[in-house]
């Protein structure tokens, strides 16, 4: 599955016609994360490693990818299925949906989903989840900032959408120079994150759609873009 | 103070019979931080000294513990007892608690609370308590993370102890891992973050109590812990 | 525009009746950022890059002050405007106010403005609006720490007015260290920000204004403040 996943993400990246990846389920359940019979002492430790390096291969692609990647979760995301979720740029929840870490119950704590989750909620928020197993639902997570939109689920498949038409309307290119920074100077001081971040500003003025995007919103018309880095003429 | 509630978190703190920490006071004030008097003028500064770093050292011992601490509040926690709520693992707190650093009122601002406030809440949020000392309610403090749950005043002895025997029921050994590595992975970039915890859960999945849940997990039974850091037979 | 807000920002900086500055604007827009057609390509990289990096200069000059930094807005804050309410110390809103970070739509990505977001929002909430250019309102600002107040549009003024007569009942010199130790701790591990601030919480307590604030609460009345950075006698 965590192979499959990769590969999907990966699959066509460089199209110029991909624009936006969206990580959806079928079913009432979105992800529930690995399947434990992999995780049992019919194996060794040498295959649970390879297991936990590809999971978090697969969740430290996704900041890497070139395009935004949205969840779409419609039910229970746990453990690692919760670690994917709060992997994502975007998440978008029907009201339904619930988030949890139980791996307390299973003797096995969401150690790599908290890293995810660390990262994505408050601290008091992440631990009584690791700590309880106790779900998260879509209004808290949405409060605690673990999904970025919560609608009722007759509208999930509409506010997705809405998300995603709207980041196709922009240049592939700005869009991925601009993620690509976001991640890169989230690490760094401030000053070093304002450093390369006015430098990038400069850089994306010198695309094509850089220029392209603002001459056409002085001369009032709607912009045309290349979506390649080619720079400006 | 200070030293009594050290040593109260430090007490038994390796027995297996201790499984959760609970700090709770009596009366209408949660804690209300640092006696005035020792740190008047009639103190010297080595003395003012001792008192700030032994309050620092009872805060991070907090985080080192190997169970869950919980701060259940019904009151007012200010200054050093905000800090204190801020420096716990899980918080719940009755409706009509609040919370505030009101250091600047007597021209003490609550710089040492600021370190566990700024670590707990969105900057904005908490710079306006440290630069007014005014309290946040809290719903305010759910929202903003600084509490986990927020009930009726008389439901909150129900709610802490809910959370409390869901820790309870999980292996104690599991749980400190889990907690230790929480802690450890968060100062850590992502990629090493990964590393740490990817590595914790194949040393999780040794442990007896790891392969005991899965066991039972995939036997439909229920599991029985050692709570030991014994490897698996 | 940055000159002149520059300027104002250090006029009389030093002066002890300076105590609060509040950034506020007149008409339905609080501040839209830069003007494109100094980014367009009449300029070249190097006026370009000249206008970002006094951006960044401002945006940080806001934290080195030492007086408490408000904005109050009323209306809509964009772009590098949305990146002014995010790197002062508090933000008041009025209801209908709405914070977007809009640059996609002119093919140049807000990476300056993220550097100020991604440090105030859950991460998925500040990629949304960087990725969607669509705005966050009022309500959703506060929930996600964007801002620390939000209020009915006819309560701004006197919001703003009580947190800054709030401010100004205090010490400017004991404000001023709280200020800067609390940016400076907040980039510290752990057990270096109670190194600081333990020692910063001793030297406060040697200000002429820290003794009198502790004695003053002792004795039962109002304190005297010097407001300056004198030892106590």
């Amino acid at each position: 599955m965590l192979q499959s996943l990769q590969e999907d993400l990966l699959h066509d990246i460089k199209s110029k016609d991909l624009r936006v990846i969206i990580i959806s389920a079928e079913g009432p359940v979105f992800c529930s994360g690995h399947d434990l019979k992999e995780l049992s002492s019919e194996e060794d430790a040498k295959h649970h490693s390879k297991v936990f390096e590809l999971c978090a291969e697969v969740m430290t692609l996704i900041q890497k990818l070139p395009v935004p990647v949205i969840a779409k979760v419609n039910g229970l995301a746990t453990a690692a299925g919760c670690q994917l979720v709060a992997s994502c740029d975007i998440a978008v929840a029907s009201e339904k949906s619930q988030f949890a870490t139980p791996g307390v119950n299973i003797g096995l704590f969401c150690s790599t989903p908290g890293v995810a989750l660390g990262r994505s909620l408050p601290r008091k928020v992440a631990l009584e989840m690791l700590f309880t197993g106790e779900p998260l639902s879509a209004q808290e997570a949405l409060m605690h900032g673990l999904v970025s939109k919560v609608v009722p689920e007759d509208k999930l498949e509409e506010e997705t959408m809405k998300i995603s038409h709207k980041i196709c309307k922009s240049s592939k290119s700005v869009l991925a120079l601009g993620k690509a920074t976001f991640y890169r100077q989230m690490t760094q001081d401030l000053d070093t994150a304002y450093k390369i971040t006015a430098q990038v500003m400069v850089d994306n003025l010198t695309l094509r759609d850089g220029q392209e995007g603002i001459e056409a919103f002085i001369q009032k018309r709607k912009p045309v873009w290349s979506h390649s880095l080619d720079q400006k003429k």
